[in-house]
């Protein structure tokens, strides 16, 4: 078996996929790619962790024979980003596949393919399209809130919600919590959770899609994504997501709006002591005066007054700074919009002029 | 007190003096930078950590009052560059400093400057003038071949050399050595050691050099640097450095020439399967090639083939791909030439057409 194919668009190809292989596995075939033929001109790549499974085409300039192997995944994709541009030559001799382009060859060792898992597609169920820079959009803004940690398997994930004409992605750690949503033309109530993992990895792909349009099936138990040539399936977390709708405060007793940037400069610099310290900045805020205040017993204080102008009750509250430095960074607007409700609520964060997306950040009790 | 500074201005002289401050002392002083005047239009900054010290001097726009004061050097650094571009209001307020800008303000600590060591000069001896920009291209040359480790005194420095009318400095690490000359207008003969962290210092200080020259001054135990209102004094490190001579091969009976970027390539490519295996890659060659082979046992093998003509003997030696590609990234000159004696004896690599750097390498000896 012979193919050639262009290095930029199987470096493509490889990136996409790579997202999806095992980082540490028991198992070595899940660190491999496996290639096989979809039909004669097209050979399919496929990665998976068992929890998700990553496919992609890859159209070659020519094909000789069928393809159908295993290599290890971080091994080609390295070697094919330290190629330079022109057209790379796959080649299987004996139990290896030797990579060439001008002056360089690699012999890599094969696996098995018959140890490689099969994937078991979504099976029906909820289909519809959704706009791929949609969903890019929604997964950036609600991303960066899930928990981390991988055994708090409700949270370490992002929450689908189809309800009332609108598709909402959520994600909380239970310190914060963002919500994004768009309209969709689709009459369904449904939800699935799928884990961060899975999440990246569909980020990832994205990147590379050339249409804005991707399908989405959902079987109960599975939810497949596809876009241009490329499918990811995931397994949903049977988990039980928080009712997010508890957290969102039902009204507020304080309303601030200042520029983005001006919040997030003085809430980056309030940083600076509050890292030596207690890592908490305080805010004080009164009708003329929003004070951002933190302390170290040690390295001094630093204190910021933004004037600006403030609805309703006077407030001191404090929180901590990556949290609101992180959902700041995501307001794409030029003002924000802060609402209080009492030092012991949540802040909700969100942009002035755009609908959609919202940031809920619990406060650190003041002592 | 009270100085008000743009803040350009400060930081680059916070840069400037912040390599010299302890990166971890028993001393929580030397962690700090001394502000005090030098004229009335003037305040010397001080950092130290025993071994090197930097002065450098800031022309405020206002000076009230004597400034006699020492505050954290990464605090202050750090606050500096998190500010707008603007004037700095630095205060003294009983123990502590304030730092103010537009809406920001920070108070900072003092600790007691009769704490802070003096500063002794180097007294006398030699004393010359080179050029900054020779003396960067000198030190970026050789620095990188210096021994890391600490223990390592003698090896984890930079040796200057002055004879017969050139100044020359050297680094080795027992695998590989740099050598870097240039002429110099002085008839000495002379020669000091200085440590791989005063080096660094005084490359990182020089950035900020506005002009070209720099006078040295070496009194036996001590060197000193003065650039642009910035003096460096540090120690010289008492130990034998390598008769670097000795190592200098004196014949050859294998040479190669080839692309600079090809070479580089070529051993980036192989660093990829060596890396996994042994970590060697091994030349082969012989009147028409120039083969760079790297293996694997698990993870297969790499085979480049450059089309080169060598003059002399055919040869196979191995060495350690990193200490190759990082002596040919400094290589700035289109064609680099490859110098062998044979499988055991170090590579001599320098630069086609520019006089004045080398680099030696030990070989991996094959099995």
């Amino acid at each position: 078996m012979k193919f050639v194919v262009a290095r930029s668009e199987i470096l493509t190809r490889l990136e996409s996929v790579s997202g999806a292989v095992a980082s540490k596995s028991v198992k070595p075939i899940l660190s491999g790619i496996y290639f096989s033929m979809k039909d004669e001109s097209t050979i399919k790549l496929v990665a998976t962790d068992l929890e998700t499974a990553i496919t992609t085409e890859l159209k070659p300039k020519h094909i000789d024979g069928s393809c159908d192997f295993v290599i290890d995944a971080r091994l080609v994709l390295e070697i094919v980003r330290n190629l330079p541009e022109g057209e790379v030559i796959f080649e299987t001799e004996e139990t290896n596949v030797v990579i060439r382009l001008g002056s360089a060859q690699f012999t890599l060792p094969t696996m098995d393919p018959g140890d490689f898992p099969d994937i078991e597609a979504a099976a029906g169920g909820l289909d519809f399209t959704v706009s791929v820079s949609s969903v890019e959009l929604m997964i950036d803004r609600v991303i960066f809130c899930a928990a981390r940690d991988e055994f708090m398997r409700n949270l370490n994930s992002v929450y689908w919600e189809f309800d009332d004409g609108y598709v909402r992605l959520v994600a909380a750690d239970g310190f914060r919590m963002a919500l994004s949503e768009e309209r969709i033309d689709l009459s369904i109530e449904d939800h699935f959770l799928l884990t961060l993992k899975s999440m990246r990895d569909l980020q990832n792909s994205l990147k590379a899609a050339m249409s804005d349009i991707m399908r989405v099936v959902y079987d109960g138990s599975r939810v497949q994504f596809f876009f241009d040539g490329t499918e990811i399936v995931t397994k949903v977390v049977d988990a039980e997501f928080p009712d997010y709708k508890k957290v969102l405060p039902k009204s507020f007793k304080a309303r601030v709006v200042l520029p983005a940037v001006t919040f997030s400069d003085a809430v980056r610099r309030a940083s600076i002591a509050a890292r030596l310290g207690s890592d908490s900045v305080k805010f004080e805020i009164n009708d003329e005066e929003f004070k951002i205040i933190a302390r170290s017993p040690d390295h001094g204080e630093s204190i910021e007054v933004i004037k600006t102008s403030k609805e309703g009750d006077n407030i001191i509250i404090a929180f901590n700074p990556r949290f609101l430095s992180e959902a700041v960074k995501k307001v794409d607007s030029e003002m924000v919009e802060l609402n209080f409700v009492d030092s012991n609520s949540p802040l909700q964060m969100n942009p002035v002029d755009i609908q959609g997306y919202t940031y809920i950040i619990m406060p650190i009790r003041l002592i």
